[in-house]
């Protein structure tokens, strides 16, 4: 095992720092997350960090660094109130990552990338056509973090899209049924697959069990 | 495409309500956090929840339900300040899986799974001696999820100990190199395989390159 300390990190340049941290804590969920603005421009924006805060009531957080990249999504999800989330599969894994791009605002990144915009009856933000799941969500609430000045963004799922295939007799979403996958880092993308499901844990289980 | 909307799974009873929203953001981190107590009886519990927060300073945080099983982890990291973060590979799923019992205070879950800790020269923290990555974090502050009463707790990364077959020339960390596995839902551990690394998105790329 190589150690890096804290005092050694500190010193690399941008980029190796960047990806030292963003992969030593495993993988991450691949989502992008799509607006409208209130001008009707679309805006699609990879993200990383959605995270799972509890299922009753159903809400996710993820974390926002204002003054990256996707804050466009931020402006138009504040004044919508309303959001998607998109699981990105191995079939476009390209496209989904040119959305990091710094498009001008008035651009649309499911034109530039190439990303077919879906649009539901009775809802006003736009989805990921080719996405297996597929969320809407609303904002209720964001924390500024102090510690680094990021914002955690919590919200409500309100629907859940999610391809017949994938959905198992007690709920649960199988996700590589739907060829999603996982981010390694900044750039890494990894395909996966169902190793198993384990049962709930007891404490008095057989030792020679597990 | 099934739909299921918020005044649907909100009559789920609470096992496929956990199943559904736990699996519909896609994959989670995978890792094992260890602690001990002030009595130095070890602790280890699996979190899904381990997220990057930024790069400079290197942060991480995770969702803490102060009511369920990880309450251990709580109140060992609050009193030494400290406590170790240790991916989980391919080769100890299971065991990694059966720390989520509900053992007793006094009772280790290294010695209830049998997963070997590792002391390391100068520090009083228990890691996971089998985990290809391993992170000395220090608890910085936690934020109240008002929305449903959970804890964001917010940590720096101190050291990390990684496996130098995992470490590429500009220090990203590939996972799978190690077995890294992630986790889909509550519990389902797969196995990932890299598919690629991209390049830095730019806004003037042709759009036949992706």
């Amino acid at each position: 095992m190589i150690c890096l300390d804290k005092s050694y990190f500190e010193t690399l340049s941008k980029v190796p720092r960047l990806n030292l941290i963003n992969s030593c804590m495993g993988y991450k969920s691949a989502n992008l997350i799509g607006t409208v603005s209130k001008d009707g421009v679309t805006n699609l924006a990879v993200f990383s960090s959605i995270t799972h805060l509890g299922s009753d009531p159903a809400l996710l957080g993820f974390i926002l660094r204002p003054t990256t990249v996707p804050r466009h999504t931020y402006s138009n999800l504040r004044e919508s109130g309303y959001f998607s989330v998109n699981a990105i599969s191995e079939s476009f894994i390209r496209s989904a990552h040119q959305t990091s791009a710094n498009y001008p605002k008035e651009v649309s990144e499911f034109e530039a990338t190439g990303i077919t915009v879906e649009w539901k009856q009775g809802i006003t933000i736009p989805f990921v056509d080719q996405s297996p799941v597929q969320l809407l969500c609303k904002y209720l609430n964001e924390y500024t973090i102090h510690e680094n000045g990021t914002l955690h963004v919590i919200a409500s799922i309100e629907k859940i899209y999610v391809n017949e295939s994938m959905l198992s007799d007690d709920y649960w979403i199988q996700l590589d049924k739907g060829g999603v996958v996982s981010i390694n880092g900044l750039d890494g993308y990894a395909k996966t697959e169902l190793l198993e499901r384990l049962p709930y844990a007891r404490a008095n289980k057989d030792k020679s069990a597990f």
